[in-house]
């Protein structure tokens, strides 16, 4: 259950030193082909790190080698010296492997605005390409976590027409999401289908826009979120877009799940679920701004089924809906109906880790779910008492 | 210091009973004219208590003569009872004042999503109306607490042209703000100059432009927010806008800023000042992407200069910049330098309550400050323990 489970891709995970606690930070991921289409889907933020800049332009033909990762970092307003390391790092790396620094893909994840030890890097990419192996994932998604309590990895077997067999195999870290972001999050995701770069960027955009954009765990967006694709050809399956894209969807989507599960301090995992809404991004912008509103999150932490909280969010978007129509239900709980009040309060159970909140807008036929986390003492821990 | 200092003006605070505490929780105040005019503005949120629907009405024709506020409940997703309760409100004031029911403005604030208990507000409405007085500012202003730690008042005396003085008194309530807003804002504000409804409609909005919304405690936006300004003409003097402009926009920005100084929970008040834009509105988005970061207002709260979350703010936002040159200064340290690092962190003393963050865009001449809160441990407990 790793990027090393499709056939075609050597992975390590090393400590090359960069982290305070001596825990491992570098990771690396090998194409072996034949193939080695790829695709890749970055943070919007316009305060964009350095690998993110470097890495852009290495996926734009279509083609990468190999991905280098460190946690101990993120190389983001870092000037000049920060690409400049980027560039370095991707040099060294490409090396290391007999092939082109311009088909290195650099993601970096740590604390914004210091320079990376560059030469605990060069050491631990040495380190790396000498501990490349095939089932070298598991490590590899090890050394890449941060603030992350368990590494996170997926899996997905799926066959074309013919019955043929292709893999997908994925990793992730961060306490985050593409965009938004809590803290960075990085995905890898490798599979032995055989699937053209073009193929690959569209399915990867589908799919990564209905699983980690609608993970939004505190509505911060990162430096220098990156999920990358990686395809190896080594199976000889040929699938339908339809075949690779409903897999590629199941794998990001439990990664995002995972992501969320794991999110800095939570104590609750909320799907906020929009329905009857006149379109999808009706439903996803109410979903979103529910997901946003600090009072409603520090509610769910307190087990309190607040709905006003969840109307006054809804309230502030330009959705379609009339205020005197929208229904709420917590945990199975009307709590809310028609804008005013509904079922018992009292009677919705939030002790239960997992939270559905669903909102009925009576307003068309379409519907999103954000995922999002609640607002707890230990959120406010972790991102205060120390710089991250 | 208060509503009751310009002429013109009764108000009292008492006791009826809505409070579990036993606290103040009813307020009055009428306008003896001879003038009187008035203005309002209200909370953007589309899910608006029925005082927000019904006060809408009655400030259409310019008149007000009297607002009643209870702190005991918001009457928000209340249905068509909440509106009918509303109604009920404005009349029994209307008789115990003997004007008509269309000239009495209603706030509520509290808990969304309760009926108000209507036989202790018609009980509280007699008992109001027989106390009043024109020394019971300061009483009102304790009335139409909730979360507050402190009654809020302001006062402004200044004059025309030929020096005939004239005075605008103020008073608040909430650790929120206008559009977007904590909790319910409450605001009313009385003058004794001689100014049309129409001056004061444009006044009122212009003030409220630059100092309630503005402040951004935790970017959540109240179903009930209210500003309303009454004019009496009892002094006889007739500002001109500017004149009179200058006064209220000085009591709203010093109620704003008594907003933010006892915010729930809060432990800094944050300015967070946006120059050298290339307009007011990238200035104001820029700033309150900042203000609306958790990870930013966790770091404050923590004592911890983290620019990187400064940054990250800023690139989620579509103003006018270059990421390689954005400057932030915190509290007069220059630590971040042309998009990366600048003087050392550890020179920024973040001891004080007030913090004072600059963002240089390096892209024109327009600035805007928003003032916001950091996120506490005791935010997230009083947001948690209990409804509100």
């Amino acid at each position: 259950m790793s990027i090393t489970a499709p056939k075609g891709f050597r992975a390590a995970g090393v400590t090359a030193g960069l982290k305070a606690s001596g825990k491992p930070d570098l990771a690396l991921v090998v194409n072996d082909g034949p193939a080695r289409a790829a695709a890749a889907v970055f943070t919007s933020n316009r305060v964009a790190a350095a690998p993110v800049h470097w890495s852009r332009e290495v996926v734009k033909d279509g083609r990468v080698d190999a991905v280098i990762l460190n946690s101990g970092g993120a190389n983001a307003c870092t000037g000049p010296q920060g690409f400049q390391n980027t560039h370095t790092t991707a040099e060294k790396t490409a090396a290391a492997l007999g092939v082109s620094a311009t088909d290195i893909f650099v993601c970096s994840t740590g604390l914004i605005g210091e320079q990376l030890p560059m030469d605990k890097i060069v050491a631990g990419i040495g380190a790396a390409a000498a501990g490349l192996s095939d089932d070298g994932g598991a490590a590899a998604a090890v050394a890449i976590m941060t603030t992350d309590s368990v590494s996170k990895q997926s899996l997905f077997t799926g066959a074309d027409a013919e019955g043929n067999p292709f893999i997908i195999g994925g990793m992730a870290k961060g306490a985050g999401m593409l965009a938004p972001g809590l803290a960075t999050m990085l995905v890898v995701i490798t599979t032995d289908a055989d699937v053209r770069p073009e193929m690959l960027d569209v399915v990867l955009r589908d799919a990564t826009r209905v699983t980690f954009d609608r993970a939004d765990s505190d509505g911060c967006m990162s430096t220098n979120d990156t999920v990358v694709l990686l395809a190896s050809g080594a199976s000889g399956v040929v699938p339908s877009a339809g075949e690779f894209g409903a897999g590629l969807t199941q794998v990001c989507a439990d990664l995002a799940r995972q992501l969320i599960g794991d999110a800095e301090g939570a104590s609750h995992d909320i799907a906020i679920r929009t329905f009857n809404a006149a379109s999808e991004r009706d439903a996803e912008i109410v979903s979103r701004a529910v997901a946003r509103s600090n009072l409603f999150k520090a509610a769910i932490f307190g087990k309190d089924p607040n709905w006003g909280r969840v109307l006054s969010a809804v309230g502030t978007t330009d959705a379609a809906f009339e205020a005197d129509a929208l229904n709420v239900t917590m945990n199975g709980i009307q709590i809310c109906r028609n804008g005013s009040i509904g079922d018992d309060r009292r009677l919705v159970d939030l002790e239960p880790r997992e939270v559905l909140v669903e909102i009925d807008l009576q307003a068309g036929n379409a519907e999103a779910t954000i995922w999002t986390n609640d607002l707890t003492h230990d959120y406010v821990q972790e991102n205060s008492a120390y710089s991250s």
